[in-house]
């Protein structure tokens, strides 16, 4: 018998979990009962609903434009990560991303540099024409298709139920906000005031009438700043956060304390299909979950499927 | 015969401006039809949906709050505005107020300090029992009646004809934001993700599990500030803007910028009912909508009533 509601989720203690939990805040005469503004449910992104390996999508993008600025402007393309871009190895980006994961963020200044140029000066709609661009025509190197065909199905499932079960959906990344945003939509039904995540700062530019970005960080929305940016963007407290990384913590800690919050970690362990399995980055993640009994998501164990059926 | 829509504006060129262009951007084959998601409304709050004088309403509740800290700490009695708050004698912040309007912001910082040390140290779901509190028993002092009645009538009803013809509507207000969100649903239909406002600097208390006010302003919500936040809560740019005050003139430009986009100017001038008239702190607005031919919303003219019937 096929279930009606997540189907690509299959019988075990995370599916149970999960039904078991929005039976009780949406049984009116129950015990845990929340009216429909108080279901808040936030989801990381990368590596939570869509793949983050063998590099997060926005690298790609951002890969892009740092090989077109080398072409205008030679004199950066023996300067990292330009120079990377150029030649078209992924090496020395990867391995940033690594040192990240691993702890160590020494050349994440110059990454960061790097990044913040690529939209300098930039109005906040021709950035948006940019990255639709990109998402209408960029393929996944390892799945070849478009990023938008990308998301993890039983996740997008886990959204629209949670949705027509009254829920409001947020995403909560540590990836950039206005990236997410163009996409955000189509992809997971969450429109852009529901995605929150890093930001470069931007100021109001009264000569051209428009908001402009400006060279540095406006906010890193990771570890300890997720949760209060959930406050500040949405002025609710989670009762569900789902995640995959040490970046996550702090939010799932916040909604697991809620009366009846619910913390769901995924968990890459699947080595037999196109995902592949890591736990860099969520060594700590993982611990917690075992001390506090956060509900764990195992991509090999829990998912029937990894993506949509191809189009 | 009594109009279906906004029956509590009276004929005029406010009323038809705002009639034409919710007709224009929501026919279908019209030149300026717009898709439901790029229907993006924003109103200020103080001055625009309720009213601000004789004293913001933030600022009862402030006063209220002051009086409390003074009784348990009598050494804050010689000080303002604590002195103000525990003599009733509302003078000294009605003065900070009016040189404010006055472009004088010379006691702010003192009245900053104050109003951080309401909350500092508070955690976000203690701030907003407070707040709820205090809307659920003060009373507006000339209107003597609760706040969440004092909202104007016909500002009520073009936030539900805009919704009604698929717009989001959002308040972007130099209040505090997590003030409003309170009683912003129930008196505007408004959710709390769609309040924008000034904050304080918050933090994450991985000790207590929650969200924590600091001591310092997070952000100053007025003027070219508008614009950016409004980008950085919504992602997408206002097709119609509402305010009252200089502090509105570069959100009002944002929105008048957009292909179809209609900026309002409430201006308070009914002299015969209980809105007092005051042009203080909106003379730039003022000529700016001259200049640029944005519609004046007159409260005298253009208004039939002011608040909604009283219960």
């Amino acid at each position: 018998m096929t279930s009606p509601v997540l189907p690509s989720w299959r019988e075990g203690p995370a599916r149970t979990a999960i039904l078991r939990f929005v039976a009780e805040v949406t049984t009116p005469d129950g015990d845990h009962y929340l009216e429909p503004p108080d279901r808040i449910a936030v989801f990381d992104n990368d590596g939570t609903l869509w793949p983050e390996r063998p590099m997060p999508v926005q690298l790609h993008f951002l890969t892009e434009r740092w090989r077109e600025m080398a072409a205008a402007d030679p004199s950066l393309a023996d300067r990292q990560p330009y120079a990377s871009a150029v030649s078209g190895d992924p090496t020395w980006i990867a391995s940033v991303v690594d040192d990240h994961y691993a702890g160590d963020d020494t050349r994440v200044p110059a990454l960061a540099e790097a990044i913040m140029a690529t939209q300098q000066d930039m109005d906040t709609d021709t950035l948006a024409e940019r990255v639709a661009e990109f998402f209408a025509n960029a393929r996944h190197p390892v799945l070849k298709r478009p990023y938008p065909a990308c998301a993890y199905q039983p996740m997008l499932e886990l959204l629209g139920f949670l949705r027509e079960s009254g829920f409001t959906t947020a995403i909560v990344s540590g990836g950039g906000r206005d990236f997410m945003r163009v996409v955000s939509a189509d992809m997971y039904g969450v429109p852009p005031e529901l995605v929150i995540g890093s930001t470069a700062e931007t100021s109001w530019s009264s000569s051209r009438e428009a908001v402009v970005y400006g060279a540095s960080i406006g906010v890193l929305d990771d570890g300890p700043q997720k949760p209060v940016l959930i406050w500040d963007r949405l002025g609710r407290r989670p009762v569900l956060a789902c995640g995959n990384s040490n970046g996550d913590i702090e939010m799932l800690t916040h909604a697991a304390a809620a009366p009846r919050g619910l913390a769901l970690l995924v968990r890459h362990d699947d080595d037999t299909r196109d995902d592949p399995p890591y736990d860099g980055g969520a060594e700590r993640a993982l611990a917690e979950a075992g001390r506090r009994g956060w509900v764990t998501v195992s991509v090999r164990d829990d998912w029937s499927c990894l993506y949509p059926d191809a189009t």
